[in-house]
């Protein structure tokens, strides 16, 4: 089963034409779901194919406008290519005031239902949930509210070994009984162990993704050991102090952040348009944390 | 003296990844009009070389998203690039709160002036005037209100034929009233009449741009005899009832239009996502006139 992401749009607040905005899809199996949805991000989607009706559940950080300012236009053109399938957003309440007043203003009614989860209403640790995955908030520190997300693939089935139906003759109503831990006992009477009979089911997959911060331990605490972290480091650590005044986190210190957390790989972005190359950034925070990659525009990233 | 156009977008409003939506700069010797603004418009200014920082007066056609979905990414950029300068938008109303909200929300305070001008109170025939130009309004015909921008050159100075300072030894400070129509007299006592020193003004240029709306013969009068038109032709004339159902022009029309009005070059674009090829679009439209082209992103058309 895919459990991947795709990187439509990785700079910061200033866009360079090489660099787009904040936003991403993580693919899991069939679903698509949206993490951040800056401007540009519908054309981004047609560039790297990604399909929009796959996505019904859309998840934004914050509200600052190279991580929501795209989320208009998608949804208006989803609304042109006749889409009617129920469509969730996950985000702070003021992006529905947004999104309903500029509809209305341009006459809008559209085809299919749209459903705002306000971040404000989060109770516990759980934002969402389907068969195929958990979200769970990622408490993050920026100069307004900001949500970061972590998403947890779900139990994943146990399988039989191949070839076992055939040699032990398994008869396809048995199937789910061995799987649940049943012994089986074929024709001649014999007794078949489950655990001789199926695998163990894989590990879970995790990935996290934390747009704009202040470096922050509770972040740490949150993400550890997720397979996959995505990280923003606007600034490298000789601006530390920007970084705080604008409530970021230098690569310095997502790198030690990775570490600390033992996660498995780290990606990092979101950087200030004044670094014209990613490499100085990627080698500070490989001082910490080895395991760390640019996560570059238009590439896919096997979470495993 | 410039007077030319640069495309940045001309999609309609579905995008695809090889179209933009609307969003076009006049350029007048140093000065940036920029007229409509598309989602992505900041990115394509920075692909084709616009420097934000000169336009001083934007021109917001309607409201529906392909038109100004754009601004909102572009007037955060100016702040965050240190735009202290003043900047007028000319939109219908409902723009300014769609923008302030926006900004309210992300706790943005623009370091720089942002004056709103209002369709709903353009009275009689003038939107904007400067030193270079006139901003007249025409009205077009769409689902929600909409206005066209017809630019016209301010008359251009009289210039004093080549080599006649040195060859009539004329003191600098004679020259301005040579060229309001005053005779010179050289220091033998030589009269030399105005008329023989100087060159009548250049003509002056014009250029309409009517976005999104259904054919309609006021159009006609309004453009009439413009060096340029851009005009939308959505649709090919089979999709005709489509186009009157949308509020849109089919190619066919526009061509009419620029025949009957008697323009010098009409330039074409929004077209439908439907259509992949722009040639079927512009070999009907040269059907009535000969002098269409497609308006090409990225491409430049100097009003002569």
């Amino acid at each position: 089963m895919h459990f991947e992401i795709t990187i439509l749009g990785n700079g910061s607040a200033t866009p360079t034409f090489q660099r787009h905005p904040s936003a991403q899809v993580l693919r899991v199996d069939d679903r698509v779901y949206l993490i951040d949805c800056g401007e540009g991000t519908q054309m981004q989607m047609g560039r790297y194919k990604v399909k929009s009706h796959r996505i019904m559940h859309i998840f934004i950080s914050h509200l600052h406008g190279d991580h929501y300012l795209g989320l208009m236009g998608l949804l208006s053109s989803m609304h042109l290519q006749g889409r009617t399938t129920e469509l969730h957003i996950y985000a702070h309440r003021e992006l529905q005031s947004i999104i309903e007043y500029q509809m209305e203003v341009s006459h809008t009614r559209l085809r299919y239902p749209l459903v705002f989860h306000w971040h404000e209403n989060i109770k516990g640790h759980s934002l969402f949930e389907d068969d195929h995955i958990t979200v769970e908030p990622i408490p993050l520190e920026h100069r307004i509210p900001c949500v970061g997300f972590l998403f947890r693939e779900k139990p994943r089935p146990v399988k039989l070994k191949p070839g076992v139906v055939e040699k032990y003759r398994i008869p396809y109503e048995a199937i789910e009984s061995i799987k649940s831990g049943s012994d089986f006992t074929d024709s001649q009477g014999n007794v078949i162990a489950s655990i001789d009979l199926t695998m163990p089911p894989s590990r879970q997959r995790s990935y996290a993704y934390c747009s704009d911060t202040l470096y922050n331990k509770a972040i740490e605490q949150k993400v550890r050991k997720v397979d996959v972290l995505y990280h923003e480091t606007t600034f490298m650590h000789d601006l530390l102090e920007r970084a705080n005044e604008t409530f970021h986190t230098t690569s310095l210190q997502a790198g030690m952040l990775a570490n600390n957390a033992e996660i498995g790989k780290l990606l990092i972005g979101h950087f200030s348009a004044r670094y014209s190359s990613a490499t100085p950034l990627l080698e500070e925070a490989r001082m910490h944390f080895p395991n760390a990659e640019v996560a570059e525009e238009g590439m896919t990233y096997a979470v495993e």
